[in-house]
């Protein structure tokens, strides 16, 4: 059995990397962190909880990328470069077969967004993973959930709800064949955080969310941070490759209300489209342009057709499902 | 039931502070903090699992105090000044009558220092509170582990082991009467975290370390990462108002052992010993010179005739007990 303090040194200490602002790193009461002149800090935390967020038995190499990628998708909805991130970890058990490849899933996404763990803590507790980020964004130019205005157009980045049917086959809902599952269960287990998007939309974009509890939801919160409404093309929403081959009315229902999704949604002027897809193809990412911001408050939803639909999207609510 | 958007809103959200560096609070996906110009940034993060820092009764007003006082301390340790927190809180249930006082005392203790709560992020799971903690520090005063020297005065600040006594009477390893109890309980339930002298002995102090986990074994912390080591007088610890009047045998332990003290163990060198005592003096809280920094690595104990001790203390290690 390791203890707490060889368990931190073997698998979360690395050295500092040669351009690294930390001045001081894991090991002290307090890391110390030198931020950029002039910049803003932009700080997210999140918690993930076993048997709620992930299955015990998930594979913990890919549970560690998914932590940190949750995380790593705020600071892509704020336009914020990562630089660094703190780990709060209880663990039953301190096990090596499951802290190694945990902590290598975790740290290999860190290092692709050059963003470095400096401190923590361990505890021995139910499994809970709360991780705390912290990204740079120039002043004036993050992109707040409230800065959305009437006229915008709305994007939203990649495609929607596979991550959701992935989870509907787990759940046996549904039942997928294995070329599906194959397209539908990384995103559920290993989302893409929009990083390079987020920072290519700077000074481009109005507002923007990312989308782990479902587009409806999320972009509802955008809409009431900035005190407007939007209509929603449904149909036009970008369905993930499993689920575009699904019947319309799951398509819907998983693009529309489907979770862990990690795509941006975000508002930006209609005289910066081409600016628009100019940063998504810099970013390497898809966007499609799915609707617009309207001064009326409240989210109109319309088919292929532009009929008003009748359904209304459920939201993800941690307290109430 | 409450929703997670009602609970934040009614609980955790605050209109910031006329004088806050604080952008953006919560309600987006990040946090925006402007760091002062010039300073060095202190991060710390703590987790504490119900059932194993805390019982599941523990009243919630104090326990909101705690979970954001040994935060407090980790900045404390640092030299730090407190600015601002994230809270990352699982929960089994939503329930106003423990989420009015947790946040009511977590809040009112964060007013004290003016350390404004930015963010976080609220699930249902096992009872699980994570916070991290930010502050600030002037380069080059940072109160470092790794910053003894050896000929430096060993200090530690208030008494010990009260907390770990109080541990006792819970756990029925002694009995305290009731005038004792009210001594030692509070040492364990609302530890005060030395933030005002942690302030105070920057340029004063060389290393510091908060007590967590009992002296000997955050002592051996500090001497590790300095690369020294010490000798303690150790009836010169001085031991709470309750521990004051057990016998020797658990005088000892508790002072040299006990967790949750929240004290500081810092060294100044020989030259500041009226510097450090007018520091305490400035801050409210005494502080008692208890034993040297040595070359030669190692923590040896002299009892008050000077004599070598023969006991080894042990440390707290969270997947050791």
């Amino acid at each position: 059995m390791l203890s707490e303090f060889e368990l931190i040194a073997r698998y979360f200490s690395r050295p500092p990397a040669p351009d690294s602002r930390t001045a001081l790193g894991v090991g002290d009461d307090c890391a110390l962190m030198t931020p950029a002149p002039g910049m803003q800090l932009a700080i997210s935390s999140d918690m993930l909880v076993c048997g709620r967020h992930f299955l015990p038995d998930a594979d913990p190499f890919t549970l560690g990328h998914k932590c940190l990628a949750v995380n790593l998708s705020d600071l892509a909805a704020m336009g914020a470069q990562p630089i660094a991130f703190t780990l709060a970890l209880a663990l039953p058990e301190a096990r090596a077969d499951w802290l190694e490849p945990f902590s290598r899933g975790m740290l290999a996404l860190a290092d692709a967004h050059g963003c470095e763990l400096i401190g923590g803590d361990t505890t021995k507790g139910p499994l809970t993973i709360s991780i705390t980020i912290f990204g740079e964004v120039p002043p004036q130019q993050a992109l707040r959930r409230d800065a959305a205005r009437a006229g915008d157009d709305l994007w939203v980045s990649g495609t929607l709800g596979d991550a959701r049917l992935a989870l509907a086959a787990y759940r046996q809902e549904c039942s997928l064949n294995a070329e599906e599952l194959a397209l539908a269960a990384p995103r559920m287990h290993a989302p893409t955080p929009r990083v390079a998007l987020g920072l290519a939309l700077r000074g481009i974009a109005h507002a923007a969310i990312d989308i782990s509890d479902g587009l409806a939801g999320d972009l509802g919160h955008l809409l009431q941070r900035s005190h407007v409404g939007a209509t929603l093309d449904v149909d036009a929403l970008p369905a993930g490759a499993a689920l575009q081959q699904r019947d319309l009315h799951l398509r819907r229902r998983f693009t529309l209300s489907g979770g862990d999704d990690y795509e941006l949604c975000f508002s930006a002027p209609v005289r910066q489209r081409d600016a628009v897809y100019k940063a998504a193809q810099a970013a390497g990412t898809a966007v499609t342009r799915v609707g617009s911001i309207d001064a009326a408050p409240g989210l109109r939803l319309l088919d292929a057709s532009g009929e008003a639909l009748q359904e209304t999207p459920d939201s993800f609510d941690h307290f109430r499902s």
